[in-house]
């Protein structure tokens, strides 16, 4: 039975092995949420930057849009910031465009999990593709945690706890105690997520810069049910 | 109002600044367990070493008890294993002995928080000493897990649960989410703590070394509710 763990910050990867595993990177504030809207709005690929430069550089070269934030706030100069509501503005269609974002943290997990066999985006967003993803592959599963600064983050940790529960039938969730962490807090959670959520100290930061709606929408289970965002050579594309 | 944190691996300790804090070193299966037993039961000092080969240079050199264990067991050559029963045996009475005892996860977080203002060993048992000293220091203060090989361990972060609901009136135990989560852990568990410790992976790799004994006496809180082992210089004494 493979087996699924979780990694709760980028700077714990080097102790862990991903050849051969699938790794699903977690920003759910909200980088990875943002993403699977995109793709799930029908933007055709998606390059993740770290940096406002790169961001520049990736839009300009690749004539795709481009979404950046700074402390919460759409950074200046850009398409886009990171909330996922950019992309439902029926105003700016984004419906066959590419699309490079920058997210530190989120991209800062994602380079650091490219010796994995296979690198999915994962939010509560698309549940249910990221778990049928597992099943399929039937490979070892690490959840990578963007965490905020290389700490600790509760959402990431409740998503990974909600896969957990996803897939217990089928994988070992009990052979790390960062799973069973991780699925106790989901199962305190999970009857009122957001709040649940809104004790967390970086939830409390996003709301104060009054992004509490897409606090809300970042939390809906499965509503992009189908979309897999899925790592080929140098940008994310729908599975 | 001072701050209480939690770091869950002393991989993380880079991006934590100690300067001025209080460190709380922790190793619940079983160094920090067993060096305030050793404390409790009389024993003057205790020098944590990493490896075997200090543990016997540190013996010869300072003529003092030595305990190290491998893998669970006790390891050959020395006066004790890592079990805190070692310094309950009546045959051999340790009162007024120093000691060296090898410890590879509690060394690590030991010697990479020396940065700290004060530096301290903290336990179930003595769960109560420390949240007193924590009072008394006024200061910001970190538990420092040393978990199992670098990762996440259930045991040591259910205590930093544990110390974060003793100080929650006189520390900011919210602006965190390690030690929300910790403290949401401790409230599931704190009503059968060795049932709810059971499911951990480490546990059960102890307790398949039949140590389940020790495993019982780690979990009994504020059995020593005055011993502080306390870091001065080279070597850890009573405060």
């Amino acid at each position: 039975m493979p087996k699924l763990d979780i990694c709760f910050s980028p700077e714990l990867l080097p102790l862990y092995d991903l050849r051969g595993q699938v790794a699903v990177i977690v920003d759910i504030l909200r980088a990875s949420s943002t993403i699977v809207t995109a793709l799930g709005e029908g933007v055709t690929h998606v390059f993740p930057v770290a940096s406002l430069e790169e961001c520049t550089a990736y839009g300009q070269q690749h004539g795709c849009l481009t979404a950046a934030e700074r402390d919460g706030l759409p950074a200046p100069g850009f398409d886009l910031g990171n909330s996922p509501f950019g992309f439902l503005d029926a105003m700016r269609p984004v419906r066959g465009r590419a699309l490079t974002i920058s997210t530190t943290n989120g991209t800062a997990a994602l380079r650091r999990s490219l010796a994995a066999a296979e690198v999915v985006v994962g939010s509560f967003l698309n549940l249910a593709a990221v778990a049928n993803f597992a099943r399929e592959q039937q490979r070892d599963v690490l959840v990578v945690c963007a965490g905020w600064k290389g700490r600790f983050c509760l959402e990431d940790t409740v998503f990974g706890g909600a896969l957990a529960e996803r897939l217990s039938a089928d994988f070992d969730v009990r052979s790390s105690d960062a799973t069973l962490a991780a699925l106790h807090l989901w199962e305190q959670g999970k009857a009122d997520l957001p709040a649940y959520l809104l004790q967390s100290a970086h939830v409390r930061r996003l709301n104060s810069l009054e992004a509490s709606k897409d606090f809300e929408f970042c939390l809906r289970v499965d509503s992009y049910a189908n979309v897999l965002p899925v790592w080929r050579e140098d940008r994310l594309v729908m599975a």
